[in-house]
């Protein structure tokens, strides 16, 4: 169900400490696990998110677990890579009960954990957060979206990944009014996403109001509209400006610049969340890698934020 | 002397709507129309900026006629793809008053509508603004330039993309007190160019100005400075910064960044426009497309900026 | 030991002023010398900074000896090319020493001079610094630092591009406390390099408190650490951003905007600076050519700045 | 179940004759029909596959229905674009289902053509040929493959790009001793599937052997190792050296050189042929449209080729 | 009317002789000239070939003045970079004619050399032609065309890339019947320039043709078919296949290697050939600069062929 | 002195065995071993070959211990990967000294098995073939190399990747005539060098001459001038064309193709060979990663010569 990492980083105790050696593959109590799922088959565009996983491991020798910005030593953390979830090769409604039952399995054997995804397609975030559900029954769940598309499309055409909000909703597993989406932007939402969200009281934040606010307020401004027991944050990358991520399917202009995204990850990491992952990277057409290393760079400044929070 | 666009979009009536469904193809009286000049021989560097108006038309699957950051729904906009004027295959002279002809026919054929044009290089404004003239010979015409280059060089070597203030200045088409230029930055504008311009009396705001500015106060103060009749506008997409913008022949660090140029645009469409151009995006030696996408975008914030105040 | 540059450009006296039409290629009392130094062997990442001198030079029939955002004409400005250093082509002990003599006969040559540095990779420093030093054995040196990482590494494994710092600091020809670094940012620098910064007393200011700060007064904060004769600045572009500068060997996403690094070096180019250098830009996998053209536009924004002080 | 091809060239009638003038969207009696199949879904690896139905159309303004190597004119062969299948956003089993519906109508609808289709990944094969036995069940049919892989994978875990052939052989809609395979090399099929090949006894010619038969003779050898009523062949362009074919999939050294993939399809298209499909090539991860053009380059040969037998 | 070029190589005369330290700058009667023409202001697709004469010049460093496969030593051999035809900035008609005058120039000042152009776009060729046969008005004139096109287009609307032969034939300089094109092949040239080739007696010799006949047997062939006084080769770099030449405005699979390209022309090159130029060269949409250098190796293997020849 | 691979691939034992599968980390007796050299820093042009090591080994899962092209099953063979040599940061005579002693350790170590290893830049030939003569001092050791440069520059001034042939000759390693080179080509050898071969007796084959030759001859002919009791091969990747391999520090067009490489090493392997390194893949700049995979073909063509030798 779930299959160790492709690769394993020889790891060196002498030396500057980077990632890689940081980074652990076998803890029964981590302050948090990383589970890969390879897999862009329910992307609409064509997709290579499935190779991000890896790609997102390679990176790992140039990274420390030390954050400049904030003088954050998170060595101390625990990441633990638990490898990536075994799915079918075609079918896509197989892939995403695979997916489901992982999560469920990592829930019930890290109970105490943050639960961190490396994507693959958005698709993925539906059977994640119903695992969490069914984890938790009677808990409401919010979910604090970054991305450019609201992801309320219909899915009586596939699950894909213009639908995985939408599925949520309509399973009643996450309220519409639980839902806080910042960062929408332009000309990629058809005015029937728009009706879409504000039938099911889905929140938007477009990346002009987000501006208008300043990070901090936008933050507080999300999490005050959630009343809910858990938060699951969903990071698309395509959030992110063409010029800073030409590596996702749907590269857009007029995006977040990085270190927003990054700022908004920091305010985020530093309060509870219960999972978060970051979909939509497709390393197979990026440009000088760098779409990849600012996935990276997000996932670990949140996870610096973590450890700010658990230090306080 | 215009034909027909050189393919058409297939158009649905169902299923979400894009840009490619939403143009028109036949529209006696349009808001606004399009016009392709597929030209760029006059460029003093070699420009693929020819190849720009089909580059743009094959953008308009994935955009929609939806403003998200300002929840400006356009889709009655009614935007008229008329094609794009045939040019001369080598002589310039002949292309230039292909244009200006053209650019008549469209203003006498569709008096009651903005006119759009997507360049080429920029020597085509200068026939543009003269058709707009001869047109309106008792009107005054101001223009808004965006751009990285002043255009002020002497043409006696010829008409070319570095030209066109100052031909339309010195046929006294336009005054130079009546252009005002926003964005200029860097190493780019020789000295001889600075004294052509306080010679004319074009007004220059450098990027580092508007950016103390701010981008409202930069366009009410451009405004103020125009006292005419009708406003030009002319987007030399190089004003945007070569992480934003790779694909323009004279690309540049230290310019604009892409959400600046949609900002000034939303701004200025919500003016009284009389025509607008698009120019020097070179879609030949684009990285990841993003320089074409940026100019739509651009394009499209205009446009909804102008059915903003159509509905004000 | 220093050889005149692989080609020379050919000058022009009329039509518009460029600056390879301006640089001077002989002149005994230049305002400033260029000094070229094609070497990266000592980079610990393979690096391509050894094409930088020519790349930077090649882009000179693109700027002209005008400064736009300040409407500043520095064609008086007198900059003299002199060549490259000669190299040995493996031993990097004693191309340190080539590069030492190189500038201490440059210092005593020129000695009303401003001496420009081109790298080359970051492991220049060391023996640039030190020659001004043994030219100046009574003077305090301080050094002004633009870069992600601190370059405080441990040299007994080699005198890399990550061991300048540490190697002044530590042979006591620059104080710990002497050194202020604007920019670092991420994850880039491990946390035993802290520590050495720590011990050392280099000051570190993160990008993130440089933009809380504002520009200028970091650099007035900057400048008001430094209490010595003798100001040394060096920027190594991967400071950066891997969006607007993809051509080093370590790009990261999280780094300054090139606006930011302009708006620095025009400040501190208004100082009295006695050197400066600007390295580790690999032409090689460069993307667009943005990286070379940001650099030479740092370049040139600091020279402005020069002759805006001696205008003063 | 088919739709018109999301764009139409305007078509001229005088200048030189483009495939894109003389392309037909409607002709109930072609000489062949061309169906797009934008499906990559089932692709092992990631592929934007789908995208190349309609990149090979944007390819019809560079060509002419002029063949200068033999001096033919197809010009009077009538080729006709019937559009794309519709398929399901993420059920593989149903999209599959779906192209042999299609492919069922258009073998009914157009009973005298040949039938050319433009993938798609290669699953499409296996219902392209299904279809083609329920249309004929009492022939036998033969297959031509020209693929670096056998795609004999056992398809258990899915209807993969590595299946087709598995798939009509173990569901006895083509004998396995009628299928050959030319142009297998390198280290791209793992010994089971060599074991595979020899166990349903399909004919392997791997390139090299091709080179020392000469390629006029590797043809007539494959059918004469066909004694069927009706020939498939499918073309997989990663045959191609990655030199020649980066924009697949799984690009390999070491494969045929295009001329070679031109010289093999000219001598085939002089045969009768009943079906002829193009897969796995992949526009996004193209180098300077290469692969685009020489899959569109393949496609023409063939056709000059059929007009040649047609005229004999 | 000529420049000197735009720079100059420094030359070294101790060390490895490299093209850069053997190429003449000032000669009166070299063996052979060199004349850029930095012009692409004619090419029906969008061109950089106006930057060639450089980036050839660019490649000198990595050249030596020995032909290793037949090992010739070339340095005896004198050859004068003798700069760059001045041109007019858009009108392309008096730029032709500049063109023109330079060669007349070029051939009564070196009237005992080879004359080499370095283009430009194919259009430049006929003005070349034109000016030899002024100063050669009673000779015949052949032309041995290396070109994946006739250029035959009718000029009616501009002398383009499309239309030097054309131009030559129906203005009488040079007989149809004395040209000869070894390589056009597959759909680039329609039927209507078939005919012209047949109606004004070009000899076309299809790529496939050449390689059955063998490299020094079409060579032999064409030179048969000529019986002419003085013989000038145009070599446009498009001949090429994609593969091995991204790097030109009309790049096609189908092409020639670029060791065929060699071969060829170190046969013609042992004949009698009075002048050559090279065309069609854009070094703006390159792949790592292999077309730049294949364009370069190309004239060098032409020089050692003229060496050997000189040497027996 | 040898470290570890800095990751290790996680290994199958159901599913198609790859190479990642087949590939040993412990084997006291294996057929070969294969060590790992990351070392670019002897390179005369900036090279990123110390990055080719990990790259080669991430090729792995998409290779198979299978060689379709001769049917021959390779997976009895064993390979031990024992990983890389560790080096001086910046010291390159002790790195280069670090190699001998490593290639000495692993002869003794594993004195029954074939040494293979991936470099790294041209100069680690040197101290790789001195450590074998020290481990053979009364054997003669011959010398296959392919390559376009003859690597014969004097190394007074360093040992580059430029000398290493030099090195060996000049201290009585290996004499001039047991050195056979094959495939130079072009204009890559200044006379100097050619001069330095005659004068050392060594043998140059250019690839013209095993062009007209034939791979099997040229091979034959190369082992008849080599009467010697050991034979080592370097593969320098860059004997390739540009077309086949622009990812080396020196592409140049002329070259070798990718599949007459694999030729000659099918024929080589197929000998008695001790030792054998592949050097010069600069995977940094590198298109679709096609030089590294070509340079991994060539290793496993090598491998599978190796296993049809020993079955036989
Ligand atoms: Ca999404
Ligand atoms: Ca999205
Ligand atoms: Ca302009
Ligand atoms: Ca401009
Ligand atoms: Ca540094
Ligand atoms: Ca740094
Ligand atoms: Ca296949
Ligand atoms: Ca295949
Ligand atoms: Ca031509
Ligand atoms: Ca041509
Ligand atoms: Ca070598
Ligand atoms: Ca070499």
């Amino acid at each position: 169900m779930i299959v160790r990492p492709s690769f394993l980083w020889q790891q060196q105790t002498d030396g500057d400490l980077k990632i890689k050696d940081w980074i652990r593959y076998d803890d029964d109590t981590p302050h948090a696990t990383m589970l890969g799922i390879p897999f862009a088959r329910a992307s609409i565009s064509a997709s290579g998110a499935s190779e991000f996983p890896n790609a997102f491991r390679r990176t790992w020798d140039s990274f420390t677990p030390y954050y400049v910005d904030e003088m954050i030593d998170f060595s101390p953390y625990r990441l633990c890579d638990i490898g990536d979830v075994l799915l079918h090769a075609t079918d896509v409604t197989k892939s995403h009960a695979m997916m489901e039952e992982a999560m469920m399995y990592v829930i019930e054997r890290y109970d105490k954990s943050l639960y961190t995804t490396i994507g693959g397609d958005h698709s993925i975030t539906a059977p994640l957060v119903r695992a969490l559900k069914r984890a938790h029954p009677t808990k409401t769940i919010g979910i604090i979206q970054l991305d450019t598309h609201f992801d309320l499309r219909d899915f009586s055409q596939g699950r894909t990944n213009g639908t995985p909000i939408r599925q949520l909703v309509e399973e009643d597993i996450v309220k519409g009014r639980h839902v806080v989406n910042i960062g929408p932007h332009g000309f990629y939402n058809a005015k029937s996403l728009i009706e879409a969200a504000q039938h099911y009281g889905v929140h938007i934040i477009p990346l002009k109001q987000m501006r208008s606010l300043g990070i901090k307020q936008t933050v507080a401004h999300a999490f005050s509209l959630l009343d809910v027991d858990l938060i699951y944050v969903t990071v698309d990358i395509d959030v992110l400006d063409i010029a800073y991520a030409p590596g996702v399917p749907a590269a857009t202009p007029g995006g977040m610049r990085s270190n927003e995204l990054f700022s908004l990850l920091f305010e985020i990491g530093q309060r509870d969340i219960t999972a978060i992952d970051f979909v939509c990277i497709d390393p197979l057409r990026d440009v000088a890698n760098m779409t990849v290393k600012a996935a990276a760079y997000a996932y670990f400044t949140f996870i610096a934020a973590q450890q700010k929070r658990d230090m306080e």
